[in-house]
């Protein structure tokens, strides 16, 4: 898991925001290639190439039904890379918690030894 | 945020798997260069290349103390790029419940109508 493959081509594909506005609108249902290129200003062969980079990456797939090619998005993927952040935040949570836990107990001990220790006389 | 120029470079940054496993390292706790390479097996240049495009990125930061330079994690370049994944889980799970919500009440018609509809007699 922690160097697979898929995650460096899933990466690469949103490090750009044209695949990324792709991502965003099919996350919010199928859409045919002329969708998706209506609100990014290219060229349908310009937008079937980042379509192309999107497939190989595994986070979207898309199939042809008569004259129109129909596109999803594939959680699958998806959920690989989502995963990804979720374990590295767990880990410096995890961290944090630890630190907050060891910190409460220093504060306990320290009140501790300010109630056991009588205050020193002046000579 | 839905073109966030930042999230070209963190998730250009995290399409290198040598700079994951950086990332990885450093989610357990700050380190300094010579421990993020340790397990690289690349030179300290090249591993101090690296730390250059996770720094550039908004993901890690470094500061040299001495003769070390320690890295660690932020926390919030980090936080906008796995925000970007939840988002848009948010967006299809909220189409697959009323996809869900949907089909509910069309079963619950069916139920109606089979319960009120008399069968049919042979003619």
């Amino acid at each position: 898991m922690l160097n697979h493959p898929a995650l460096d081509l899933v990466f690469a594909a949103l490090a750009d925001p044209s695949r990324r506005t792709m991502v965003e609108r099919l996350s919010r249902g199928p859409a045919s290639v002329s969708d998706l290129a209506q609100p990014l200003d290219m060229s349908l062969p310009a937008v079937m190439q980042h379509l192309q980079v999107l497939e190989t990456s595994g986070l979207v797939r898309s199939e042809k039904t008569g004259r129109v090619r129909m596109c999803r998005i594939e959680p699958k993927a998806f959920a690989t890379a989502e995963g990804w952040f979720t374990k590295r935040r767990a880990s410096w949570e995890g961290r944090f918690d630890r630190l907050e836990a060891f910190l409460a107990e220093e504060d306990a001990e320290d009140a501790r030894s300010i109630g056991t220790t009588k205050p020193r006389r002046r000579s």
